[in-house]
């Protein structure tokens, strides 16, 4: 197929719908995709360029035609524009802006004037507005004349002549009205509305609560400046999840999918987080050194160091994702920690109380069914087990679910309390308390 | 305010917007709830209602007078009862579906006949469908008639008279055209559709792919028998997301919020992993054991068993997240493990290769500075630990992102391979690597 009948290419690829396009030569080397963008017409080149993923833009913006890019850029969703800047270098950038249409250029410099994770910058202005003495018909002509550059016709926005936002509207509340009426009549003057200046979290938050396909954003005298449509929410919604969960990992954001990110990157990525765990993991070490006269007297000790650590790192990873979850769907909040702290203090014992008692019977039934010989002193031995187990449990659920909060209490992003970073954590403090309290059952006879 | 002025409440709570209104009293204690639902009209009752949390629909359940229950739900979205109805006891589903109005009991029953987790599910059969030869001004009329029950009026479905559906349009689309113009005149007859038995990840699939507010659903014969609207696409994917990262961290889902589920409940879900992981680490003593006689002659490689070990762990877990995360966006599919396998080759070596070498530096460091004194043997110890971390950190990769798409093969949720899981196997396996490289290293020397 896309090999030589560029004829044939030319009268196919106009009648498949974008999505779909843009899935069939995502994967396609570049020369490829130019030859695609070539042939076709600029609204759906444009469209499909939309649709592509990152990298696959990244390639054909260095490739394609300047007119053609520049046409496309014209062409774009002004908040599609900017999320694409975004993404590129800030000289690259400057000179697409230059070469835009003026009233695109204006556009977009303002929409680039916001700051960097604001409501601003995910705000197209490309919104109906109409006033509430217009009837019916005069609403209908306005959408039939401008609804094709709209980003959505499904809400409308009534606006005074100073431009103060007065209410939102859906289409369908215009579509059970008689042509006779005014939009006055449908008016309920109660909307929810975003500052251009407020977080994109908040803009998430606001979305998830109220359930609308679109939100306006106003300044701070209430005008209406854009508005922000749900796809664009979706897309920071998925892309903050998919960071959320590469970072609980214990690795950075790769920021591209999995199998296109060169590898290079990837081992970039993933290495600093890994050679900074391995970093505090190496106190095990330190650690253990301190307990090296207790190992050599009981090297039966030793053999239970993994399973006993593990198990308060284990407790801290499952609440330390419990937590992250919760945080990023607005279930639990930093100024909560004394709520969490006490479940976690609850269920943190109950955890430690079950595991301590399960490797308790674990050495007792060794030692009853002569799998294994731990020694006349096993039963204060299978003790220190037990209890260890308790603590460790506990103060990796508490560990683990005050983190994140911490984290976010003093500005950082709570998903960088990642997993391994608890596990670790856990691991070197687990090693204290493990023989701390074996110290305190097996002095006087094993050590 | 919520304390005694009912007639105050009576004129208050209509003026609120459901959502807001059900988040306020979404914590209050039954008694408020019940006192709120009695003042509510029955149409903006049963709004809050849908916008409840589970939780707090289920204790309002247990307490609304039979009626006011039944009221409710005659007038719920067929969809958000089905949704509902999932989640109660079947014996008590029975008797509302009942107590329900003819038409909804039938479209209830029907809609409750699709296997679970199928698209059929979702569906809710409130669309507006229209035929090829209407006019606009037919169109316009028949959504002013019957746009108030439709789940939505932003794509409109055209059908031949057997039902059969022939195109999706978006609203823009009518309103741009004028009043003469026919239906078919806009038609393009492309159009993705669904099928009732499909499983909803693929319903999740499509509307990610084709960003769509609504898809139709159809049967083996093409018959449109209703839609699929976002929100719910939204919420089961908020849900999904929610339960990979909970078993990402090595829980059960809560399928509560964290702050709402009960305390012993919630114990219960995190136990039963722990438990397993617990009794999957416990192979870690028994592989200490067989190195026994190792440990007894060279302590110090039991000091770098945890983070050895650990290593291993990290990087699993490092992989394992990346993997499912790509899996559950699709850029991942089983077909392709060979892809992935190559990548976390080179990537777990690379990776394996660093860790090697900061930890070879770190024992040379530390006897260098005579921070600690390893022994004479201290370079092949040092050797030793980097080549172990090699390979144990290639294998904890491999594992880590093998182990989902192996789940996935023969038909278990990948998220169940949590990091904890991952860790757990990389731990047993990696002491036996470790102790064998040790050996091979200090053999004749030190062992």
């Amino acid at each position: 197929l896309a090999r030589h009948d560029f004829r044939g290419l030319k009268q196919l690829l106009p009648t498949l719908a974008a999505p779909d396009l843009a899935h069939l030569i995502d994967h396609q080397p570049v020369a490829e995709l130019l030859i695609v963008f070539r042939l076709l017409p600029l609204a759906q080149a444009t469209r499909v360029f939309e649709y592509l993923t990152p990298s696959a833009q990244n390639q054909l913006l260095g490739q394609l035609a300047p007119e053609q890019l520049t046409a496309m850029l014209n062409h774009m969703a002004p908040d599609d524009r900017t999320n694409l800047f975004e993404r590129l270098p800030p000289a690259f950038v400057r000179t697409q802006v230059e070469r835009l249409a003026p009233e695109q250029r204006r556009i977009t410099l303002e929409l680039l004037g916001f700051p960097h994770d604001s409501v601003g910058r995910l705000m197209t202005p490309d919104y109906i507005a109409l006033r509430e003495d217009w009837s019916m018909t005069d609403v209908f002509d306005f959408i039939r004349r401008h609804g094709a550059s709209a980003e959505t016709v499904t809400m409308l926005y009534v606006v005074d002549e100073k431009g103060i936002l007065l209410d939102d509207i859906h289409i369908r509340d215009f579509l059970m009205q008689p042509p006779t009426a005014h939009v006055r009549d449908i008016m309920d003057r109660r909307f929810v509305c975003l500052s251009a200046q407020q977080s994109q979290e908040k803009a998430l938050a606001d979305f998830r609560r109220h359930q609308r396909i679109a939100l306006p954003v106003t300044d701070a005298h209430g005008v209406l400046l854009g508005i922000v449509t749900l796809d664009d929410i979706l897309a920071l919604r998925e892309r903050e999840d998919t960071e959320d969960m590469q970072k609980l990992g214990g690795s950075e954001a790769l920021d591209e999918p999995y199998l296109q990110i060169p590898l290079f990157k990837m081992v970039q990525k993933r290495a600093g987080w890994l050679v900074v765990l391995f970093l505090g993991e190496m106190f095990t070490a330190t650690a253990m050194g301190f307990f090296e006269g207790e190992i050599e007297k009981a090297v039966v000790l030793a053999l239970f160091v993994p399973l006993v650590i593990s198990s308060g790192g284990n407790a801290g990873s499952q609440a330390t994702s419990l937590i992250i979850r919760a945080m990023s769907l607005g279930e639990v909040t930093v100024g909560r920690w004394w709520q969490v702290m006490r479940r976690e203090l609850l269920a943190g014992l109950a955890l430690g109380v079950i595991l301590g008692i399960v490797g308790t019977i674990r050495i007792a039934l060794w030692q009853g069914l002569h799998l294994r010989d731990y020694g006349p002193h096993w039963v204060p031995l299978a003790l220190a087990v037990g209890f260890a187990l308790v603590g460790i449990v506990l103060w990796g659920s508490l560990a683990g679910s005050m983190l994140p909060l911490l984290l976010k209490k003093v500005g950082f992003d709570p998903a960088t309390s990642s997993a391994p970073f608890v596990a670790t954590l856990v691991d070197v403090t687990g090693l204290v308390i493990y023989f701390t309290v074996a110290y305190a059952f097996l002095h006087g006879t094993l050590l």
